[in-house]
């Protein structure tokens, strides 16, 4: 880390109310921070949000924003089946925003690792042409990980939560698609908050043989399709099983577009041996769970009963989908 | 991470050609890396080089963009005495830079990383305004951390190698500063292809009591005064001992404003029991050292024979000083 004095003053401030806990040796303030060595193998992700193009400042409070950047990452820590550890967040910051937005942006984030039991132990502050959070999260994972790559045919697809919203509430927000009253809200409000399913994946990859899975990022259809690549088979998706918030058939109806396409979902996408039930695996994992489809043999995926999207879903290269 | 469509092709293209030590469970690809639990505490640090703040793709090739990209990182593992381990990466692309820039920018950082047993476990690409890579560095540490608040009264402060020839390199790049011949090319190569001191770091951190030290990637006077401030001690520093590169001496005299707040020299500045003499610690070091100063009851650092900086030095919040 770097501390020139206007950054070292803020990433001071940013970083003084910060809780530790004993996993931290040394916290902010010196050029790395110590942790305490795992006792398991260790996980590690980076994932970043820009200003322009994955929001925009006024669509969420700073505190929401801060909490999202990660949230975002907690997912990946989720899809794996990790416990969350330690993370490290660089904020390229751009004039034009206060003081008083770093402290509750950080307050968010604050709020969001302590409810996860996250310790951010290390913050970089530089500038921007726009506000960027980037995040390095740490996790565990006591026993294997679950990997995308070990999808069988046969096996049965499932998602976590309902599909969609969030891309929904981003199209609101961003202007592009009109909605009103609860619906309009609940979108917006997916979007806003997403939920790392942290939970749900750790009694997932409890579960032998342990399962495949990712997390919803890009789209149902795009990140299916890098499971299915990665383990080197196909699937049948049924279009009538995508679970739908009412919120969203209110706007969309029976249009599944965002719901296999939007992206941002943060839900887990998961293929079990035949048998389980959706409602037993709602249960146990403690969110509500759908059988979407089965893996074949082959590649790629087919939808069985809707179209299936022309492109991938959101790309962050090209902007939404 | 997420991996969208164009994103997922130029991040597996990127990162195909790293090959991973016995230490990577599973490398990119995936949700998150997995890491083999090190047996040591571990280090981590972030920081971030963003094209129109830190550098311009003009001014260097993209191969030493990548490799400075990693560098600056190794330097905050080097100042606490540790071994590089594992990185994750996160590429802020702007429209504007071909695909073979991208795999040049690669290369060097994927050489820059063998070279200092680095392994690159992760990646993530995201659109953005501007080029930026942020470095999310573990590490190591075998014994006890060199930290910055280890400074005592009496303790000899040393520098390794020289000052203020990268700022120097900087300002030329920039047309800030006029030089030429082998003096100009000097202090640009200081610029581009920095040295993260990690032997020295390591062999330092071997010294009993630990020695305080922090890397100097901010300018001599403004990272002082960090370690100055955590460790709640004073400095004398004497001007006329400040190691100037022939170069730098050719370029701008005895005018030591750059060497004391230039910043980006990347060299390590640390603290010793009195005695030790800076031509021995040279030879244990692999590298010049020079005993630059004294640490002193008292707080803030004062500047015997020279006049000290009116501000800090390198500010990435307001720009260069």
């Amino acid at each position: 880390m770097s501390y020139p004095p206007g950054e070292f003053a803020l990433i001071a401030r940013l970083t003084a109310r910060l809780s530790q806990s004993r996993r931290v040796v040394l916290g902010p303030g010196d050029d790395c921070a110590v942790v305490a060595a795992p006792r398991a193998p260790q996980l590690v992700t980076i994932d970043s949000m820009v200003e322009g193009v994955h929001f925009e400042v006024g669509w969420a409070s700073p505190e929401e924003i801060g909490a999202r950047a990660l949230t975002v990452n907690l997912s990946d820590i989720a899809a794996m089946g990790g416990l969350p550890t330690v993370c490290v967040v660089n904020l390229a910051i751009r004039a034009g925003l206060s003081a008083r937005f770093f402290d509750r942006l950080y307050a968010g984030l604050g709020a969001a690792a302590r409810a996860a039991g996250v310790d951010i132990v290390g913050g970089n502050v530089t500038r921007g042409t726009a506000l960027a959070i980037t995040i390095a999260q740490m996790g565990e994972v006591r026993g294997a990980p679950m990997r995308r790559d070990a999808a069988w045919p046969g096996d049965e697809i499932f998602v976590t939560g309902t599909l969609g919203d969030a891309a929904m509430g981003w199209r609101v927000l961003a202007g592009k698609l009109r909605a009103r009253g609860a619906a309009r809200k609940f979108v917006i409000d997916r979007w806003r908050n997403p939920i790392a399913r942290l939970a749900a994946g750790q009694r997932l990859a409890r579960i032998r043989p342990v399962p495949a899975a990712i997390d919803i990022s890009d789209g149902l259809w795009q990140d299916l399709g890098h499971l299915l690549e990665r383990s080197a088979v196909g699937a049948r998706i049924e279009a009538p099983a995508l679970p739908l918030s009412a919120a969203y058939r209110q706007i969309a109806g029976d249009d599944a577009t965002l719901a296999l396409s939007g992206g941002e979902d943060y839900e887990l996408l998961f293929c079990l041996r035949p048998g389980a039930s959706a409602r037993a695996l709602s249960r146990r994992l403690g969110v509500a769970v759908a059988r979407i489809g089965v893996i074949t043999r082959g590649a790629g995926a087919h939808l069985i009963g809707g179209a299936a999207p022309r492109h991938g879903g959101w790309d962050q290269l090209r902007g939404p989908g």
